[in-house]
């Protein structure tokens, strides 16, 4: 029997995820109806992920579901700011029971991991499509822009780069290697290093595209460049057979790291260092933010190089263009 | 040559619809940052139109843009709501610089006409679909429900009904009138109204699916049931000339009307016709909500018969199911 499209959103996506005490109306109105908390700021991000551009065709629906709200996370992350409610546009090819369930159960361990709450959206037919959009807040002074970089500003990124632009590569091989596998298919978003961020640095972004593209938007919008030193980029352990220049590569053009890369003013610089070490978090110093435009790399052995970017873009990697 | 994401983004999508001094950051960050008014609750609709589904596969690119927009704007409507800020997600099969400056026209005279500001979403590569998230606020004791019909409250409908599906079974018989064509493809959002009747009526809902499909949501909602007096619903002069049973089922059955269906109480009747008339608001008693589950239609000559409801649903209406 076909599932219309409200008993769809009955069956499958009632569930609140986080429970909420600010969500006056969820999920079955025209609109849903929330209460952002006072003095602060609205916070709205939307990433769409399009079947065989953003995830392989045969990709497991547990981390398609997953990885729609994790982009968004991402997001947040690198604005400093707090989720709190989604909302999810699903066009489907066929209702299938089995994927909307896994669908629904990826989309759901991470919202309540991060006490998020499904709070509307909408279910159509047509080719496999995924839109999420996140709402949150945050406290007007502790936002991270993309505008604030200035000359003198020490880089930094933070886990590991690369490890997904390899599980594609081993895709095509057929090698894979789990640890690099999970990267690709459920990253886990640095909320909780975006937030401690607020206040200390001064811009940052999220690895989507690729490193030298994303950090190329920060001294876009900054109107600066920066240095950096390519053997201070961090690599997993399951990068560190492979040949330096391949790595090197994965690090700097590889996109979906969800890592982020920031950059942290001098006299805040005792700041961070504290926070990291009582945190226990995973941070490299990867380089400095210059007045000269540009990006150079500057390796141990004194070469500098200008690097092609060539990051992600989900218009230019086509084979026609 | 290729347009990039980003050169999609600047050359069409930077214009930032009505200018807006509670738009801290749009379009170009990781997210949006926005003011919500004091004392009033947050709203957020979302509507995705896939094509072929919900517009013609050759609809003109104006239209689409506009009717993206017109159907977020209306489910503010239905909840008395006021919209201030959008979001889009644009997948489209390739890069089509008129399509695209039609396209953007078609969302931003609406846009402009209400009052709302562009302030992020993604564009990407795949089948079109066009994805629209609006974003606005409303006072806490003025929002009109789904669930807050009663029995004794009058039934009324906005303007006419019907048009759309006039216009639909138009376009397979060839012979288009442009009064109709219009309401198809440039709806007109009753914005104002819904915000009239906040305060003044109880459950609202706009008519998308058809309006006994979408009184259905309100009666499972409210716990009720309803009478209709069919022939007191609102026809245009288009289709004055049509079989009668014909009328009927347009105006039963038709979707995309985009007006409002709304209930209101008793007391609440002098002060709706005061209203009306102040405003020359054009609106319709259409019937009566009753204790008694189920809708039921009620003919002036005493027959009373139990309409079969068969809105449109994206997951049914195809050959298939």
């Amino acid at each position: 029997m076909a599932l219309s499209e409200f008993d769809i959103i009955a069956r499958y996506f009632t569930r609140q995820g986080a429970y909420r005490d600010d969500v006056v109306l969820g999920v079955g109105d025209d609109a849903a109806l929330l209460k952002v908390p006072r003095d602060r700021q609205l916070v709205l991000a939307v990433d769409t992920l399009v079947a065989g551009r953003h995830f392989p065709e045969d990709a497991a629906a547990f981390d398609i579901g997953w990885k729609a709200l994790a982009v968004n996370l991402s997001d947040f992350a690198a604005m400093g700011a707090t989720p709190a409610w989604a909302t999810l546009s699903l066009t489907m090819p066929a209702v299938d029971k089995h994927w909307l369930q896994a669908f629904a159960d990826g989309f759901y361990t991470l919202a309540e991991q991060y006490q998020v709450a499904l709070v509307g959206g909408d279910t159509t037919r047509g080719p496999l499509s995924v839109s999420v959009q996140l709402q949150g807040y945050i406290k007007p002074g502790k936002v991270l822009r993309r505008d604030a970089a200035k000359p003198g500003q020490a880089l930094f990124v933070s886990g590991t780069l690369g490890d997904a632009a390899c599980a594609l590569h081993q895709l095509q091989s057929g090698a894979v290697d789990a640890l690099v596998f999970g990267r690709l298919n459920r990253p886990e978003p640095r909320v909780a290093l975006g937030q401690l961020l607020g206040g200390v640095a001064a811009a940052a972004i999220d690895v989507s595209d690729g490193l030298l593209a994303d950090l190329g938007h920060i001294l876009e919008a900054s109107r600066c460049g920066a240095t950096l030193y390519p053997e201070r980029l961090p690599a997993s352990a399951a990068l560190q057979n492979l040949p330096a220049g391949e790595v090197l590569e994965y690090q700097c053009n590889g996109g979906d790291d969800y890592e982020l890369c920031f950059s942290v003013a001098p006299e805040r610089r005792a700041q961070l260092d504290a926070m990291l070490h009582e945190q226990a978090l995973s941070v490299a110093e990867i380089g400095v933010i210059d007045a000269q435009p540009g990006l150079r790399c500057k390796f141990a052995d004194g070469r500098i190089i200008t690097p092609a970017i060539h990051g992600f873009d989900h218009f230019l990697s086509d084979d026609d263009d």
